[in-house]
């Protein structure tokens, strides 16, 4: 693995770990200030359709995100591990990097089931001008385009 | 990690990414012109069943199943993502490596099911004299015996 | 990867095949003779219940475990397959070094069915004195509070 992949591979490695712990309100600093996250399928990539599940422009909206989830309540109570694969570098220069890397998230509920939640890759802008990579895009785009409402917690 | 695995890993996640994206055509060039490609299961290998459920010693025969899968349009349509662990590295000498590698593959269905399709071992042996890994030989070792009649994209 | 995250995946890699080979004799070698092996859930580990579902404090305990389970042969057969995120270091020393790593295993049935056994966390010492790395502690801290009564291989 070169430095490029091993930097990134940490980077996700981290936000996996975010994300899995619980810790919501550090999400958000895994992203530049100005920054895209979508969720989206494969089916509406392909049809070219743009709008996502979920669309933020900037990392304010991802912590108003967080503080509402926080806020309303009234989801199950559950829990995610990601599971990702080697971060495939799609391109490189000395401010960026672009990545693809396959995921994999576990739902566990609260009464202890756990299912496979969703599948899909993330399309990664990662901007290197920083003491640590930060995402300026991040597309998620989802294997399945048939989601559980509790649609909750980030991907 | 040193660098045979790290190229190893490489050359396993290229593999993955093509079949999880529908690039069937693409996957026969991982393979050496005179190559092996198995599935069989580890019941099978265990009582020295050489048989397997799939079966090819060449390129070529990799390319029809590729055209065949095309044309033989009546499966119902799903998509593979794979996730592999690291590779062991088993033996290797300056021509070729020997490794085996977990895998696990989610089956995403046309109507948004996703499972564990199937879980297993590659035992690979790469060809180090081009410009990249190729394989001389892959055998996929299903740990389950119960395999869905729908078996139709490469694993 | 720096060098000790590489020697860690390669030790968790090893331990995963042992287990998924069942070659269950040769896991307490990955252990010191004086260690903690211990498995819980996060609810439990969240309120500070120090018991464990399963609990060895030294590497006979572990050898004595794999001999009631060779010889208590009522269990249905199953095998597992372990799929490892990569090594987050949490600290290290000359001596030794902790680490988390996200785990998932998958359950393969005598019949064939193949379900997510568990997902989780390692949260692991490992001691790096010998010629290769050893477990001083595993806390295997599983994210689902509800355990298939089948518990029987380790995780």
């Amino acid at each position: 693995m070169n430095d490029i992949a091993g930097l990134i591979n940490h980077a996700q490695n981290a936000y996996a770990r975010c994300i899995d712990s619980g810790n919501l309100e550090a999400w958000p600093d895994f992203f530049e200030e100005d920054c895209v996250y979508k969720i989206t399928t494969a089916d509406n990539r392909a049809q070219g359709l743009e709008a996502g599940l979920i669309f933020a422009n900037s990392r304010g909206m991802l912590i108003d995100r967080v503080a509402s989830l926080r806020e309303a309540n009234i989801y199950e109570r559950h829990v995610y591990r990601h599971f990702l694969g080697q971060p495939w570098i799609v391109s490189q220069n000395a401010n960026d990097v672009r990545s693809e890397t396959s995921f994999f998230v576990a739902r566990i509920m609260r009464d202890g089931t756990t299912d496979v939640y969703a599948t899909g890759q993330y399309i990664d802008t990662y901007t290197l001008t920083g003491t640590e990579p930060k995402l300026r895009e991040r597309i998620v785009v989802c294997d399945s385009s048939r989601f559980d409402t509790l649609l909750a917690l980030p991907l």
